[in-house]
């Protein structure tokens, strides 16, 4: 099978996925609320369209124990996050530098 | 950039995405439902599952012209498609056999 030119050069899924009251899940750990982060910054730094980056939401990513997570593609590089500072680390290392983020990442 | 093995062969993004009444969006055109079809169809063939085929819906893909649409990671593969024949063309050959499905291919 042949690759194609990707039409977003990372494309970035964050999984939203709001379980029931007491359930875990992605989004009672904020995830909606970094993904917003994350695509406002990503918009501010002038990455966002095509042949550059898009940050989607998604439903269950069916990760849950390794909850919250984003995945990269092409890349298929996956990530956990706290907070701002972990999404910022992502968007300047990975998504500006193409520089996987070790610490972050969840194999 | 080291490329990860795949948690999953192939990931699925549906555009369920939903505009107002009389905008055009993905979720119009049945995105929800053949999402679910799809969805079913893999379980049903046993192909879901770590290393395997996920299948996800996503906010707006931002491609709403060729909508409705998906996209088939870490390939980077787009598809529109009308119907569950088309879904199952796109679940037989390109998901099980590996071939990409030209005639529904959105570049």
């Amino acid at each position: 099978m042949s690759i194609a030119e990707p039409f977003f050069r990372h494309h970035v899924f964050f999984c939203c996925n709001q379980r029931g009251p007491g359930e875990t899940c992605c989004n009672n750990a904020g995830a909606s609320e970094l993904r917003a982060y994350a695509k406002d910054r990503v918009k501010a730094l002038g990455l966002n369209g095509q042949g550059k980056v898009r940050i989607n939401q998604a439903g269950c990513l069916d990760r849950c124990d390794s909850g919250p997570v984003m995945v990269v593609y092409p890349e298929g590089v996956w990530y956990t996050f706290i907070d701002r500072e972990d999404v910022d680390e992502i968007i300047h290392e990975h998504l500006q530098q193409g520089r996987i983020v070790e610490r972050l990442r969840v194999e």
